[in-house]
């Protein structure tokens, strides 16, 4: 008997709906069906339509039909095993079923990257093999298991959570960077070994630094397909089915095919046939589509090959796209089942293809070789021009921000009135701003999880609450969020660290020094050319001159209704060598973290604008117009650090938000805002 | 008949010179001598010293060897061809002659470039193959001669001197990054043509991508040897052959072999057996000795091969080595002549080689290759011990500053007087500059030719007052002078603009702003692992907000007694990823250029010294200490522009001067500098 889902219809029986969908003329059967709401339960749950998907089965489906579709899920989702959950004893079990499949493969071992065949920031169920295999569930890692022994690798952002999430006794934590990969092989691998990998699933930089590492113990590092782990994870989710939804023009600015010959002639005039494009970005910028395969960024997981001609493959689960979408894609574009992507590779033979090392899989590379292409290792095609964003993305984003605007002073007038009483925790708190911001015209989803954290939690930079971790905001602590939206006319990304009671000096002091480097941003102006590495030391200039500094990045590029993060470019001590350009999107975000005490952000999102040439002035100039409109806290300002100038710019920015934010508010938090956005000088 | 130079005994002849010569027991015969005094000729005339040579000669020779010798010598002098002069005629003859050669070698042309053997900035006479054949004497630069056509590659510093010095019916000029080699020999290469090169003069980067242009026309790119410039260039200079002297290390503060145990460990921990080293810089602090071979640089031109056991060999013409150098490199260090250098590369057959591929030939990577070593392409292993000056050096260093102080005081008071008069001149200034230098303990020579630019020639970054070019100074405009001193204990290296009468508003503007760049850098601190290219942009951004900058590095670094350009660290918009070191030297020198107007740059040398962390400080801290000791022209501030901190960090660096030079200097001198070093504050 299935079970009824609290207010729903049960579920009938496959004959049923074969007859429901009969009468509909819908061509599919229940076997059909079923194979593609799997599909549907191994995406992420969407936050704005969690409905849309039944478009993929029957365009106008007669509410008899929809509400069994329902049911269908309901029961098929109680029967899908929780995400990546497990016990020790059955990681245990699995890790001894992979080295027992190595075995009848003849593998000494296998290389487990956290990354799929996109290499991006997300990852479908499916992909999730490195936290299925060993429970680490951080952005980025690698496991090498080998016969006896197994190693972690994870950078300095989750040498803490590896600890907590994997069992150490199977698998060895190590400092990716410091204590890398290659010497943990050279140390432990011996001469004759093969040592297996996905080239789906590894770059091939990384490809060619484990090759040479093997090499010099005499040993192997060979590709291993089909996937170990895929064969020994008996309910791994199938691939995601998500809708992809044609993105309106009045959102993208410019339309599809204009995109699609500006890309093709870009390859023509780089001498280039052809462009393998692997990032699902890229793709949802290039075809003007949206997809929901991953969570938090509206991604259709795909492959696409363009050529010089504007001949445009894309290589999709035809499942995904509803009606629209096809009628949207129309004859300018190929679809093609991703098991075509192999032959469309091979199909390449002669030409000069263009290939990101960033995204591609090596084994993108190695089919082009073998196919007898002439590869050319460059950027993305579609990553520049995707960053610029024209003036239709730039009128989104700022709506985009006014709207979360909205939904920021709203939740800070209200953690005003509630956090006294000292009984607002991190998750209730996240939770209130998430739910201001679905009340939002064109709300998606979040764009990431919220970082919420109070006191020490928020000298974790990448922290996450949990009901093991929620804290309670306390008077004399800081409280940081980090937070932002999926709108459908933009992506939002934004910090504000509030003081909860009365701050300490040193806190006012560092909370000085952290907005000092983020007005010497926002006020930039500097001549074409120069790059966000250029700019980053102003962000930490005051910090240093205390002998601060803080371990991340100044700023990351946003996409427009696309990833939190992209680039090309960024603001980083680490060497960018793309010039900032009018239209990019880039977080401008200093900061300061306390271990075990407090954690200060100030995030902006901002654009990059053209700024008029001074009386005498000899370079075009460039600088920065910010987007995100939310008060930064006075109270937590020390002002005698604050320059004349530094005082006038934020006045001026509080003018601004107050003038923009005001009027969209209601009254009790407009007078919230009012006080909040009060100027220093002659206020 | 021999001529009589005047004041000088006549040469008697060969005949008496042996006699003289067997008198005190020297082996040489008057042929050697001959020899020995040609290459005497082909290096620069010592400034300090012009009689050190004898002593390669005779090391205590009698009165009349000395004065035979110096007759013989100034009769030779009188025969050698003028420096790479020829009339627009004789260079046509010389590319004829050239052409003829390549034809008997059945090349279809020869890559000339303007470097030697060691890929440094400065070149010995005999090296000046691309002078010789063009005329164009710029510190970069490239020829491509074909039978029909030739074109010469110059960078934006060269492309108006270009113009000037070559005959542009004969040599095509081309912008090097923009218009370059490559896309040239694409378009005139033929299939089957072969192009010659020098492997000893062209890096092995070059020859790679040269190499890579030849293949896609079906060409060849292939060794020519010997140079066939050699070939016709019928009285090319000999090697030069000046005196190398110990460096003593109450200079050098560490003795050679604690630096070559360090280098030698430095190998054995990197795992490599050997370093080729072909920097003379590198040679130069590495064995404690300098000496003379180019100009302006006391540089012993010499290759050294260093194995991790020890094991030195300094491949060197013996000749140039005093007594009390030989005495000095004793048994730890084993001198080879240079044509053993070859044989020296084929005995490292199966070892790991380190090379550093900025400073070697081709042909030392081809010779390992083909010798069965493994090349390791690294970085000079003595680069970063070069750079990090002990503290000797750097007591060195401040002591050669005073006496530069001394001598630009003098300098600037006698151009305070004599300036209004209208009546000096670009080159007055600097011989009167130099003049006064020379009267400093221990000083040697100049560290470069000095730029001595009145009103619009201080524009031309790289300018050089000829008597020609050279301008008076006028009220009313600007006079820059960029110079620097060679002293036993420290290289200096100062630019200062000075106001000659009452400088415009405009120019008071940008030289606040050069100077707010400059005291950013002076007055920065940051932690350790800074790199000289994240401080750049805060020398930058006075400018970049009046929508100006200045388009060369900020900073160099120096060498102590040695080359006034020096690496591996520098403050630059170009990525540089050695961070800056307590000890480096480097030059702060921000500048503002108007073309055809006048051109304002403040360079002090600074050294990067350890900063106490402030209170609550988590990360070590580096700071600068200046080096320099001149006043900056207050004339020309215009204070509005500055803020509190900047005029402070002014008024204590004036008080420094005045404090340090003050006592050093005669009365008149030291009025003008109570006067030039006036604070603003409280003053």
């Amino acid at each position: 008997m299935t079970p009824d889902i609290a207010g729903r219809e049960p579920y009938q029986g496959d004959a049923a709906l074969q007859g429901l969908l009969s009468e509909q003329g819908i061509a599919l059967d229940a076997v059909a069906v079923r194979a593609l709401v799997a599909g549907v339960l191994a995406a992420p749950e969407p936050a704005a339509d969690p409905e849309a998907w039944i478009a993929l089965v029957a365009p106008d489906a007669s509410p008899a039909l929809a509400a069994q579709l329902r049911a269908l899920k309901a029961v098929m989702q109680a029967d899908v095993a929780p995400d990546v959950e497990a016990d020790r004893q059955s990681r245990r079990e699995r890790l001894a079923a992979l080295r027992a499949e190595l075995g009848r493969r003849g593998l000494a071992g296998y290389v487990v990257p956290r990354a799929d065949e996109h290499q991006g920031e997300y990852v479908a169920k499916r992909a999730q093999r490195l936290a299925w295999l060993t429970g680490f569930t951080g952005s980025a890692g690698l496991v090498i298991v080998l016969a006896q022994r197994s190693a972690i690798f994870v950078d300095g952002r989750y040498t803490l959570q590896v600890r907590d999430q994997v069992d150490l006794t199977a698998h060895e934590p190590r400092h990716v960077t410091e204590q890398p990969p290659a010497d943990w092989l050279l140390a432990h691998l011996k001469p004759g070994e093969k040592l297996g990998y996905d080239p789906w699933l590894l770059g091939p930089g990384l490809v060619e630094r484990l090759s040479a590492a093997c090499a010099k113990v005499g040993a192997e590092l060979v590709p291993a397909e089909p996937n170990p782990i895929d064969a020994i994870w008996h309910d791994q989710p199938p691939a995601p089915i998500a809708p992809v939804a044609p993105h309106e023009l009045r959102f993208a600015g410019r339309s599809a095919p204009e995109k699609k010959q500006e890309i093709a002639q870009k390859l023509a005039a780089d001498g280039v046939d052809a462009a393998v494009i692997s990032d699902p970005a890229s793709i949802a910028w290039l075809f003007n589509i949206r997809g929901g395969d991953v969570p938090r960024a509206p991604l259709p997981l795909s492959f696409t090959i363009l050529e010089k001609d504007g001949t445009a493959r894309l290589y999709i689960d035809p499942r995904k796209l509803l009606p629209a979408t096809r009628t949207h894609l129309g004859n300018a574009v190929m679809v093609e089942p991703p098991a075509s992507f192999a032959a469309g590779l091979d199909a390449l033979t002669g030409k000069r293809v263009v290939v990101d090392m960033a995204t591609a899989g090596a084994a993108v590379l190695d089919k082009l070789q073998r196919a007898g292409a002439q590869v050319v290792r460059g950027e993305d095609p579609c990553a520049l021009a995707k960053a610029r964003k024209n003036p239709v993305e730039l009128d989104g984003a700022r709506a985009a921000h006014r709207r979360d605007g909205v939904a920021l002073a709203r939740f800070l007038a209200w953690l005003a009135r509630e956090a006294p009483s000292g009984r607002v925790d991190e998750l209730a708190a996240s939770d209130r701003l998430e739910a201001f911001r679905r009340e939002g015209e064109f709300f998606r989803d979040l764009s990431f999880d919220s970082i919420s954290g109070a006191g020490s939690n928020g000298a974790i930079v990448h922290y996450r609450s949990t009901p093991a971790t929620n804290k309670r905001l306390e008077p004399g602590t800081l409280y940081l969020i980090d937070s932002g939206a999926q709108y459908l006319d933009g992506t939002t990304d934004v910090t504000r660290t509030i003081a909860i009671g009365a701050p300490a000096p040193e806190m006012r002091d560092r909370f000085a020094r952290v907005l000092k480097g983020h007005i010497a941003i926002a006020a930039s102006r500097f001549p074409c050319g120069t790059t966000g590495s250029q700019l980053d030391p102003l962000a930490r200039h005051a910090l240093w001159q205390a002998g601060l500094d803080f371990d991340h990045g100044t700023g990351h590029g946003v996409g427009s209704y696309l990833s939190v993060h992209e680039g090309p470019h960024r603001i980083s001590k680490v060497p960018n060598s793309v010039a900032l350009q009018p239209g990019m999107i880039v977080s401008n975000e200093p900061g300061y973290y306390k271990t075990g005490a407090y954690g200060i952000r100030i995030e902006n999102l901002v654009t990059v604008i053209e700024v008029p040439r001074p009386d005498g002035g000899e370079r075009d100039l460039l600088g920065f117009e910010t987007l995100t409109l939310c008060p930064i806290d006075r109270a937590l300002v020390d002002w005698s650090l604050l320059t004349k100038e530094e005082i006038a710019w934020l006045d001026a920015y509080h003018a601004r938000v107050r003038a923009t934010i005001g009027p969209l508010v209601d009254a009790e938090t407009r007078a919230w805002l009012v006080q909040a956005t009060q100027p220093l000088s002659g206020g």
